[in-house]
């Protein structure tokens, strides 16, 4: 596929000065409409062969447009041995709001194509890398994000040619490196697998722009040309309407579901029994917790559940069997405006822990296809394709030694009712419920539909879901201690 | 002044029992007002001698208040050699938001403090670093923070019981290190420099409080009440009145001033000129960015100026000398939410480049003492003590190698209008002109004011201005592109 790009594409001065003075002036109105209207980020990844011109071609942008509002990461690759968050975790940092263009030289692409060139990873792991790209990339456009991709391509001959002649010359002769010329030995076999690479990400929402790179005023125009029209192109269109890819979900047709199975009747025997259990998991998990490999691995802990299921008590019986140095609490609320400028999962991605620790969420990544599906705070698409989102981010945290571990708590509707009416009448409870509680509970069997849906589409073995019954704050409790400390004690064992 | 935490305090068990339940309680309600209003940020130091108890009194914090509002920062000393950022970055980084608590066990004190006892800096050194962390936490006082700072004592013979009884213990032997040993060693020097760090850091607004950690239950209930006491005072209260430490400024008496002086008639003799200059700066500052040393230091630059005084254009010019790997320009409009809930030099920190690149700041910290003084978005005791807090944080990056190169760009009332005008007049500039521009007009004579009492006040040996006559652009980009590299040079070498 690059065999267009082999060809001797050249522009010659004049054509470069009379065209450049127009397509910068209107790079740059675009990109002051795009700053204004702030409906969308504009995300260019630049990818290819070394010398082909991609870190003059970031410049050139850079100068052509306001650099004020141009982010440009230059992220050096990720080693492959296991660093302390998921590989993704510094690109999905460096995202850029809405309003701003941010451009990625040295990209997602790097690691994965350099590793099955050297022949670190086979084809079968490269496949699954592409796959995950691809999944990742679908999501920003998804998510609103203008996606472009180049390629710059050197035919071999140019490559050997500009390396010569680079190395030829005192003052430029340190540009060229041992690995410059060890990747050029490598060259047919890099220019395959990129080609691999290349058509296993070209999708509709964002395909590959393969560019020239012989010719710097080629390459120059080209680039420009392609953002001009890709900006023009979606500033001149309201949002695209968003899409589902997920297949419908199915009402069920019977009144059997994972909630209604639930026997909310489950109780402890006496309050002397939760004493005694409960002495008794905190034991375990302080334990656990001062475990030689505990600080190999981070855990991740989400709680969800009904209004008043007692999600807030169980967090301190855990957080009380903990050092203070080992977790964080992080309540979701309202999301804040630099978190509202990216992508959803955004706001979860910048506050996952580091290897040693345990981050709990008071409410997670799952308010979207739960209060935000059933109060209509997002289109259906948007949560409809937030499960398989939600499974590939808990899927990356578990391949970085991250443990994920998700409660939903569950009460019945008599039982919130009486919790809702004791809250009303202590005063130092009021502060707990609010009109949304009751609103909230006018929708039961929204909820326990969402819920259904959700465990259904996200508990999955590395990540699955356990359901508390909660109608007894004391059996949740020591239910959500055991089986928090019996995966951590398989996962370290 | 720890004699009398040196004696013996003890709370039987009954005591105990009967104060805690109503001492949480209460702390709880507090910290639920505290989370409602979100008001101020509640900031708790734990400080003291190894094995008094530091640790588990952050625990019981974490345990009788709500977690989910509480940040524990147990941050691991910096090393004493230079790191990417200067030494208070990761403290800055750390700040809760108005509204929740930060816990700091190993805090700003850990380093000096230990490097006074094993002797790596001297007595006058010392003096130095706690005169800086007095300023530090004025300001954070002043911001409106509430901070408390517990220092936690043993006397030696008790410090040495309690590392015997762990070493006794096969349970607890692992919990004695070789450190404690060596620091138990030192008691008696550890003792007399934290006495006198002490009580160099002892505020009016901040002091310390002394607690003996021998008994648990103590030292538990002298930091509840500590706390409560001081969150019940502090929330009764309307936000203190802002003091004004600075002395007044005094109006000019004659009317000769800075900006007044400037020749603004100043211009280059023929685009030509300005053409063969802007080629010969470019190419030095190109020159000086690919330095082998420029990968040690850090370059921050401030451009602040008139309105339609030409930054944006000036930016330009800096930046296309440059490889885009090497700056990143940093518009300065409204803050975040996240950036209104910290102290006003927050979202400048959180930007500080790394070492060996360049952060161009469009408009900057100086906005308290320009735009927000003479609009009246901040008090008056609120920018008065900006100048010394700006200074303080411009020093603190000098001192991690990086050179601060601040730019005030003038030009006259005529040509301002004259630009004003032809931003009307051209489509695609109107978007630059906005209603503010003509009512920041009106303001004239209090924005030369301003500026005048901003080069007074902030125009330091290591961080001076550089006004710049803007009246001819041209003029004044060359002139900021040579300042610049001659300051990068001068650092250089």
């Amino acid at each position: 596929m690059f065999e267009s790009a082999d060809l001797d594409h050249r522009i010659d001065k004049e054509q470069w000065a009379r065209e450049v003075p127009e397509l910068r002036s209107a790079l740059l109105a675009a990109q002051y409409e795009l700053v204004k209207s702030a409906r969308f980020p504009v995300i260019l990844l630049i990818g290819g062969v070394d010398g082909a011109g991609k870190g003059e071609t970031v410049n050139l942008l850079s100068e052509w447009m306001d650099p004020r509002h141009i982010q440009t990461n230059a992220l050096r690759p990720l080693p492959e041995e296991p660093g302390d968050r998921p590989p993704m975790w510094p690109f999905w940092n460096a995202l850029p709001p809405k309003g701003a263009i941010g451009i990625f030289a040295g990209s997602w692409y790097t690691v994965p194509l350099l590793a099955r060139v050297y022949g670190d990873i086979g084809g079968a792991e490269l496949t699954r890398r592409i796959q995950d790209i691809a999944r990742f990339e679908r999501m920003l456009t998804d998510e609103g994000a203008l996606l472009l991709k180049f390629w710059f391509h050197l035919s071999k001959k140019e490559q050997k040619r500009r390396l010569e002649t680079l190395a030829a010359s005192k003052k430029t002769a340190w540009r060229v490196t041992d690995t410059d010329w060890r990747h050029f030995a490598l060259y047919d076999r890099f220019r395959k697998i990129s080609e691999r690479v290349v058509q296993g990400t070209s999708t509709g929402e964002a395909p590959w722009i393969i560019v020239d790179g012989a010719d710097a005023r080629y390459r120059g125009l080209t680039v420009g040309r392609s953002i001009l029209g890709a900006l023009k192109k979606r500033l001149s269109h309201a949002s695209p309407p968003a899409v589902v890819r997920a297949p419908p979900l199915i009402a069920p047709v019977d009144d059997v579901h994972v909630i209604g199975s639930l026997d909310l009747t489950k109780k402890l025997a006496s309050e002397e029994d939760y004493e005694d259990q409960l002495a008794k998991q905190q034991g375990r998990l302080n334990l656990l917790s001062r475990h030689r490999k505990f600080a190999k691995i981070s855990i991740v802990v989400a709680f969800e559940g009904c209004d008043a299921a007692g999600k807030g008590g169980a967090i301190r019986r855990v957080t009380r069997a903990l050092d203070s140095r080992h977790y964080e609490v992080i309540p979701i609320a309202a999301p804040s405006d630099e978190e509202k400028a990216r992508p959803y999962l955004w706001r979860f991605w910048r506050r996952i822990p580091a290897r040693g620790r345990m981050a709990i969420f008071d409410r997670s990544w799952y308010g979207r296809v739960l209060v935000e599906r059933v109060e209509g705070f997002c289109a259906e698409p948007d949560w409809m394709r937030a499960y398989s989102e939600i499974n590939d981010f808990e899927e990356q945290l578990v391949k970085n030694d991250t443990l994920v571990v998700k409660f939903w708590l569950q009460v019945s509707p008599d039982e919130q009712l009486r919790r809702f009416q004791e809250r009303e009448r202590t005063p130092w409870k009021q502060f707990k419920i609010t009109p949304d509680d009751w609103r909230n509970r006018e929708k039961w069997d929204q909820y326990v539909a969402a819920v259904g849906d959700m465990v259904d589409r996200t508990s999955t073995a590395h990540a699955p879901w356990t359901l508390v019954e909660a109608n007894d704050k004391y059996f949740a409790r020591i239910k959500i201690l055991k089986a928090l400390a019996d995966r951590i004690e398989e996962r370290l064992e």
